[in-house]
């Protein structure tokens, strides 16, 4: 059977919200991997009391409490401590903490303080994980049938030793592996894909297929848990093959980080170049296919022609189409991509033109009114009207991320 | 006496670790201004029995109780049932709730499902808090002296909401206020910042003064408890002179967002326009400047020019300048920066080209190496050569960010 876990983390800047928790999710991740259920995340501040509190629920409802932060050299420090007196343990030095310690200190070339000291002193039969990035070791206790695992709170520190060392040691206890294929879906909303996955994939239990709504995007996670990695990854894939033929060209990527990789790859490819012609995204739509490495091989040239007279100065969109038919409209991106291809020489111009507000809306054209054209060297081009605004929060910078997206999508499509 | 609260956020792909739990920091600082201290944060699932322990638990415990996310319309979001459930409240329709989602669909241009309406359920005599940015309306009971306030799950839904609407809601509630000033610095590392500032300024308990570390970046955050918020204002005042006369011009701004809002701003005010020339930012400073609402006024045109060929094509800037001194160089770089001055008619040109990596380095230009050269019509040009590598993740993605501050910084020095 599963064990089921719960995170602690201790510590009053994350109460204040001076600090986001991040540790909860990047523990959660870890967890779920090994095929470990989380159930709660708890955060509370360095007072005795609340924290003594907190543990004896955790270690009354759950199989592995992994508690973060409270592992420093001050008073306030007292996640050890308080664990010791929930599960009434003994304590003793630990002599090889003892030297990392000292050996880390000699490192950074300061001096080791007398408090340093508390850090060495662990539960007797804890496993210790000593610490190659501060003084704090980490610690596990078994007792009882509950596992509890003590971390320090720099990420700094708990990332590199959980990897290294209680992965390993949680893995141990750990009767199940989760395998999980991410499917990236652009151009349909999250209810028309779950609406076409229908009920009986989506309630299905393993292989589970989740659906996560992204800015513009859903994101397809089909998990399948077995006893080994190769098992879960069998599992996995037929479903994986089921929505990839459901939702067709929608689906943009399997495990991959965007549709900027995905485009530049399918460039690369194709050994075609692509530049940019954009107004309203002012860069944007740039600086995503720059922002993918090796992009150089299929980017030369991208102009931000903000201005009518800049449109017309350096793509040769003639001043008569802005003049009639407005510097947003299907006429002037149609000529700023074919200005841009006939500029760059690349394979592939892309244009955006739209209002992405707050100010420039009218009745015809409102805000979030965008323009965008894909023209190619061998004579295609597309246009496309799309209403991007959603009346949310950041309105602009909404907008202007989802033009590029639709750009990307518009360019993902022409070549495929 | 302050209230005490605790925050509860629900969903279980917070649980999973598929997305991080933010609200928590954004309630806790929230709250910390109003005075009410936070002593837990608790995540948990869709899961009915545990959702309604933790919701038992934290109205035991807590006079203020605040739940983020699970008020959607379909069958897993179950917070307003737990919380009728544990607190035994009766529900009815709230009919300006039914109407604002009905005017969401409109505005959307979708149509409501029936699911929907289970939004417009609310407890009797609840405080509603409507929602513009989405269907599910937020609410507060206040009951037996206990206050439950439930909240959207989406950040654009819960931020806007809570600026609006539950911060005067709950502010009824406190004795206390919290004024804090943001002052931001970029040119100076945080270490640096702390040794300016000196001990008696940041142990101080009332304003306190804390910094906090961002990507090139430091903020500096004076912090004041009173009875009013005029009281709390003038205990701040002289405290943020004080950090302004030590760090002068470090400091770019107060309670502003970013550096390019300052500098647009600033090219607003002094009736100024600015062009860009970029290579290995690839319009990332295109477009954050063209992110600020009113950027038309002060940005005309930016060039990407990633290949040599197009320096030269665009840019004027003459072969053996590149042939000479390479694409990553002082002279490209004043080239580029009096070349879009000359081709865009702009008062500042600002031109970056450098290595983002991971590929491109060598011994005498190691990846990192970015030359930024910023020009005025007026004859004034000033080249900087930065060594940007910090050697964490997502190095290409940190250099071109730390890129883009260092030429809006270096624009906001010739503004001066």
């Amino acid at each position: 059977m599963s064990k089921n876990a719960e995170l602690i983390a201790v510590g009053t800047e994350i109460i204040l919200g001076d600090i986001v928790n991040t540790h909860s999710q990047f523990l959660s991740q870890k967890l779920a991997e090994l095929g470990i259920n989380v159930f709660y995340h708890t955060s509370v501040g360095d007072n005795p009391e609340r924290l003594k509190g907190v543990i004896e629920q955790a270690v009354g409802r759950s199989d592995i409490v992994i508690l973060s932060g409270g592992l420093g050299p001050t008073e306030d420090d007292l996640t050890k401590e308080m664990v010791c007196e929930v599960m009434g343990l003994e304590t003793c030095r630990d002599q090889a903490a003892y030297d990392s310690i000292v050996a880390f200190f000699d490192k950074i070339g300061k001096t080791m303080t007398e408090n340093n000291k508390k850090q060495a002193i662990v539960p007797v039969g804890a496993t210790v994980f000593y610490n190659q990035n501060g003084t704090a070791p980490g610690m596990a206790v078994n007792k009882d049938g509950k596992i509890v695992v003590l971390l320090p709170g720099p990420p700094s520190e708990l990332i590199p030793m959980f990897d290294e060392q209680v992965y390993q040691y949680l893995a141990s206890f750990s009767d199940a592996v989760l395998v999980s294929k991410n499917l990236r879906v652009f151009g349909i909303g999250e209810s028309m894909v779950e609406t076409k996955l229908g009920n009986g994939l989506l309630s299905a239990s393993n292989p589970t297929t989740a659906l996560y709504a992204k800015e513009g995007q859903v994101l397809v996670r089909v998990t399948a848990r077995a006893a080994t990695k190769e098992e879960a990854e069998q599992l996995a894939e037929p479903v994986v093959r089921q929505v990839k033929d459901i939702l067709g060209i929608s689906v943009y990527g399997e495990d991959v980080a965007s549709l900027e990789e995905v485009v530049v790859q399918m460039l690369r490819d194709q050994h075609k170049t692509i530049a940019t012609a954009e107004s309203c995204t002012g860069g944007l739509l740039a600086s995503a296919i720059t922002s993918i490495p090796g992009s150089s091989e299929v980017f030369e040239f991208g102009a931000v022609t903000y201005a009518n007279r800049i449109k017309h100065a350096v793509l040769g969109v003639p001043n008569r189409v802005i003049e009639q038919h407005g510097a947003v409209s299907e006429e002037t991106a149609v000529a700023m991509a074919k200005g841009i291809l006939k500029e760059s020489g690349a394979d592939i111009g892309v244009a955006i033109t739209g209002i992405a507000g707050p100010g420039g809306g009218s009745e015809h054209k409102p805000v979030g009114t965008v323009y965008i054209a894909v023209a190619s060297k061998l004579g295609e081009c597309n246009v496309v009207r799309y209403s991007l605004a959603r009346g949310k929060e950041d309105e602009r910078g909404a907008i202007r991320r989802l033009s590029v997206m639709n750009a990307l999508n518009m360019v993902r499509m022409m070549l495929i």
